[in-house]
């Protein structure tokens, strides 16, 4: 059940990050990785949950109010947000975020759109870098 | 209900990144902000759903057996995990995991400790820089 499929780390890092093929097709090889801006994980209250995780791991406010908060990290960001008002997610930073739904602005001016991996989870794509 | 509460982003990053208070004793102020190791959500076929993730998104393939894979994004790791196997959760590198209960080392060689955050969310707490 466990086996490995063979996966040539090196190689695949170094010179070709994205060689997985679909329908035989030789994949682009993208020069840069994307970005994961953010992951966001329902709370039902979000003031007891930054209590919760500011005491506890080393991270910073950079936005609070009663309906979600972003703890920054090291490399991303945690988002602790109502249920009722955003998705369990992870979100993406792509330049061509257009090309994956019509964008929305958010209240932070920022520019995304929700999209389905058809196995259950939700990811958000942003404009950006 | 969306009154943002007053944050200062400037202070709070550059000198006190946690400066939330635990029953009104200060906190200590961490030298740096902890990492994201990976995040890890649960799909039916992991080879559907690395199929799907790499023909989408800039990344590569790190690990890949019929259990779980491991893609590596610019910052951080995206974990594509069956849910019989594997919570959906988000892991920490901590010099101190041990601190939050007793390590398992896992076929990988590295350790950690899944915890809950009491709001219905896992958090793995690996052993690391």
């Amino acid at each position: 059940m466990k086996r490995p499929i063979e996966v040539n780390k090196k190689r695949m890092a170094a010179k070709e990050p994205n060689t997985v093929t679909k329908r035989g097709k030789p994949m682009s090889k993208p020069s840069k990785l994307d970005t994961i801006h953010h992951v966001a994980i329902p709370v039902p209250n979000v003031a007891q949950a930054v209590e919760w995780y500011t005491s506890r791991f080393n991270c910073c406010v950079e936005y609070l109010d009663d309906t979600w908060a972003l703890l920054a990290f090291a490399n991303t960001k945690l988002a602790l947000v109502l249920p009722q008002e955003h998705p369990s997610h992870f979100a993406l930073s792509r330049p061509d975020a257009n090309k994956f739904g019509n964008l929305v602005t958010h209240r932070d001016g920022l520019n995304s759109v929700y999209i389905a991996d058809g196995f259950g989870n939700s990811i958000e794509v942003m404009e950006g870098p």
